[in-house]
């Protein structure tokens, strides 16, 4: 049976997490499918980040490292975070970004992995992994003599060999919104001795992950993502408790200290998550992060992350279903998986090469102009112009924090309409400039 | 003669740079004498965080890469302060901690001083350097198989011997206040082959710096102290350009990739300082240090960082003088040097072991205590208990953007009636917590 705009707002009418969406300060006339990217801000920030510019810093000064308590908050916020995570207390910290939280734990994971069996030489990884975290890995291999071996994800299964020190995987794919199975595969790598390092800049707030449960080795993600802390937020780290105490982390700054105040010129590393804190952190990005997690503990009484991934499937199977539906015929095609289990919280189109502006291109990049054009903010990520597997892709985020059913129906009408007058094919959408 | 503290009003009346101070918004009641530790704020900085949390965050989102400028932000405000250290344009970036900076510059150093030859296997530097330079060095160290060598300040022209790699100094001891000669001390370590990374934490926007014409190799500093950046303000690292595209440096995240938005899986590293980046910034936090180097760059139509030296000079030898004077008799010591060339922009008095209440300890603690009372903001740093040459040390900032004359008569008049009246000595002064 079709469905309708009517049908779209009924369902909004009776969605148990609507209110959530009051919390946010989203922008007029904006249908924001972009908190994949940069979440948005909370109502909550502004006058929280006020005070902490006006009282913490301008009036109390110094005295706000105990009064503000700034020393333990990086400890604060990971305890609020974990729950969403499916990790313990006192098992992470926010701070840092996620790409030196990345080499702080596959700097440990390759230790203990080589401590305990020095023939291990290598890192598996996926080809299409978020690049900054191939970058880090292949800095750390190329200093420490190691292979970074990048595999497609159908070979990973195959490339867990007992030469393999490390398999880095990130959580949720960046380009196609595809989720690992995140339990199968730490046992499957972990039956041949191999550590587990996932990346959850994709899944912190937008799907439920277990960490525990999975038994994973580390972890890092993103907080300013679906995590809603503000452009650039400090990243977070986790670490099994069975590894915590058993290496320190090469970034070994005075936070990580186990006694930060004695001045005492060797380093020892604090016990547990606390070593891997590093350098002294940004108070005031970190304390917007907090009201971004502030909202998630509000979502806790609404059902929390399990009420948050039935909203959120219900939001990308409405807009599978709408734009297989209403946009038909226009070379749309579907990059991210079907199946549930496989589904992140965004859905990615594909456009074949060929089917941009006189046959250059894909006109995906020109498409997701025209939207932005009309207030539908989603991205484009460029594929290898037909050299490879990978297309040109549209992608849009469905926070359900935020995000209604009738949004998504406006969402596609835009893109139906867009597609149909051919409005995209216009040369200010054609032109590319730095895309973020 | 002696001086009063009419004289110091009449001094603040002719003080070239009094209407700097009308920049910050400084607590009432309150003498500040920790921007060494964390600098005060900016009366811009609340207006101007404001608009970045509501209009680029809230309203304009991911657009704010591009219209907000966020993507070459660390390159702006890194040739913003470029002029206060020396450097030329487009030679220094603004991001992370100084304690990662750090990593990535030893990292750097290590891996070219060894490349030239490869039997040089020592770091060396200062016993009493800043803990977390000492941390990190210590974590390179043991990660690579190379010594740490600490040596004291007159210990150090003999220790650069053929198999030092670098040498790592803190340019003004955060202890003491005493200040190397950085050109001299360069000099004397490069004729040797010897790398020089010098930390800038306690000297940039306290003191002259000319890293190109001292020919340093390396250079980090910190954003939060004399820069007024705001509370864990994002750092700052300088490389001599003839270091800058010779290696890439091991925290190789996406913001440092010669092309960050094509998202290839293999890293290549921008050219020149912009390599030094890694992952995404804090931007609240980011743009708050801004407002702490507008005032300096107001500052350079009023003699800029030489007309500062002058000041900082006059306020510490009055401090010195006014504290000989005035607080005889009471066991007070100067751990800061006289002699100008070797003074920075902080005073720091020492009290003997023995002269604590009922002889226990030096009472240096709860001097700092009783003074922060009544609103003269010092800080304390433990020395080694009677076990070694550091005696308990009270220390005292002084920020020439904002203190004045009549400021450090009224700082040393409390000092005064704290010590003689023994108010010091009340049990609550004399119970210690966590000290920042």
């Amino acid at each position: 049976m079709t469905i309708t705009l009517q049908d779209c707002r009924t369902r909004d009418t009776q969605d148990p997490l609507r209110s959530l969406r009051d919390h946010f300060a989203l922008p007029p006339g904006v249908i924001y499918l972009d908190g994949n990217s940069l979440g948005v801000l909370p109502k909550a920030a502004p006058a929280r980040i006020a005070d902490v510019v006006q009282r913490e810093w301008g009036t109390d000064l110094i005295k706000s490292w105990n009064t503000a308590r700034w020393f333990d908050l990086p400890q604060r916020l990971g305890n609020q975070l974990a729950p969403l995570i499916g990790a313990g207390q006192d098992q992470v910290v926010c701070t840092d970004s996620t790409s030196i939280n990345l080499y702080k734990v596959l700097s440990a994971a390759l230790n203990i992995a080589r401590e305990d069996s020095p023939a291990r030489k290598r890192i598996v990884s996926e080809r299409s992994n978020f690049p900054t975290d191939l970058y880090i890995a292949e800095g750390l291999c190329k200093e420490r003599g190691l292979e970074l071996v990048l595999v497609e994800p159908e070979e990973i299964a195959a490339s867990l060999t007992s030469d393999v020190a490390v398999l880095m995987l990130t959580h949720v794919n960046y380009r196609t919104g595809a989720m690992h199975d995140m339990a199968a595969i730490t046992a499957a790598a972990q039956a041949q001795g191999i550590l587990c390092v996932w990346d959850l800049a994709h899944s912190a707030g937008a799907v439920p992950v277990d960490l525990l449960s999975a038994n994973a080795d580390f972890s890092i993600g993103c907080g300013y993502k679906y995590l809603n802390g503000g452009p650039g937020a400090p990243a977070f780290v986790w670490v099994n408790p069975r590894h915590a105490n058993r290496f320190w982390q090469p970034l070994s700054g005075w936070w990580g200290h186990a006694a930060p105040f004695q001045f005492t010129p060797d380093y020892q590393p604090a016990p547990g998550i606390t070593r891997y804190l590093c350098g002294t952190q940004p108070m005031i990005s970190l304390s917007a992060l907090q009201c971004g997690l502030d909202v998630f503990t509000a979502a806790q009484s609404l059902g929390g992350m399990a009420a948050l991934r039935t909203k959120s499937l219900a939001l990308t199977d409405l807009f599978i279903q709408l734009v297989e539906e209403r946009c038909a015929g226009y070379g749309l095609g579907l990059a991210t998986p079907r199946e549930h289990a496989k589904r992140s919280s965004q859905v990615c189109l594909t456009r074949d090469e060929g089917a941009g502006v006189n046959g250059q291109g894909s006109g995906a990049y020109a498409i997701v102009q025209a939207l932005i054009a009309r207030g539908v903010i989603g991205d484009f990520r460029k594929g290898d112009g037909g050299k490879g597997p990978h297309k040109d892709i549209l992608r849009f985020g469905f926070t359900p924090l935020y995000i209604g059913f009738e949004d998504v129906w406006n969402a596609v009408e835009h893109l139906r309409q867009v597609l149909e007058s051919g409005e995209w094919q216009k040369p200010e959408f054609n032109q590319t400039h730095a895309v973020t």
